[in-house]
């Protein structure tokens, strides 16, 4: 998944970012999902999950991403943003970018099991957009080799 | 609402300590909402809403109350943990109930617009017992006079 030198879309640059941010999460035996917010182009709130780490249920990226930003940006909305995942956020994380009404919501890969679209389809905020994003293949092999590793 | 020297229920002492928290919510200009966790008779954990405060979407009494009880009992599951609150949780908070694992939620009062029951009547976790607690009256009232003298 080398990008090499060629140009990359913005997209592809902060997905980038919560990629690698997922594979901190990995090297801290965490179950790696990363996570970012943009806003105008600029990356201002960065997450990794940290349940272990933290043992708290709701340290999950989005939600440390979605933190980071607002106390970055000193704004409890984050309405011109967008959140980047590198997986689908659950039920807790989807509620979570409603109440901070994130515009724009791009993930890399889908999570039949616990995504929001599973449990809770009609969570998200009515106005936001919601996208499947690059490195879909990346984020999904990542997860698969982390538990595959724990078996 | 003048408990008197009445014998209170369990049920009862622990929703009151939650709504002393939303009190001290609505003294910090908080829409007022709090709750507490309880193990074994004990409280371990307690939260009031702090959105305000703290400039943060995701700082609701149920999420505070639930990563101060995991802290404290040093466990990311409060799986035999009863989390009581003034309010019925949103979306974002049932999902965050859910990955704790909380086995029994007592809330006092209904939330028709953004209780998850509206959005995401799935998204409990399906061993939780799910109750409507006392103090439904007061804790309604706290949050109808906090809107109404905002107005």
């Amino acid at each position: 998944m080398e990008q090499g030198k060629s140009i990359q879309t913005e997209d592809e640059r902060a997905m980038r970012a919560a990629l690698d941010e997922a594979y901190l999460a990995k090297e801290a035996g965490e179950v790696p999902i990363g996570a970012v917010v943009v806003y105008q182009g600029r990356i201002v709130g960065r997450g990794r999950n940290r349940v272990e780490q933290l043992q708290d249920p709701t340290a999950h990226a989005e939600i440390l991403a979605i933190t980071a930003a607002t106390e970055n940006l000193g704004a409890k909305y984050l309405t011109d943003c967008t959140l980047y995942v590198s997986l689908e956020p659950c039920v807790m994380c989807m509620g979570a970018l409603r109440w901070a009404q994130v515009s724009r919501i791009v993930y890399a890969t889908s999570d039949p099991k616990a995504g929001y679209h599973v449990l809770a389809p009609k969570a998200p905020h009515p106005r936001a957009v919601i996208e499947v994003g690059p490195f879909g293949d990346e984020a999904a092999g990542l997860l698969r080799s982390f538990f595959s590793e724990r078996r």
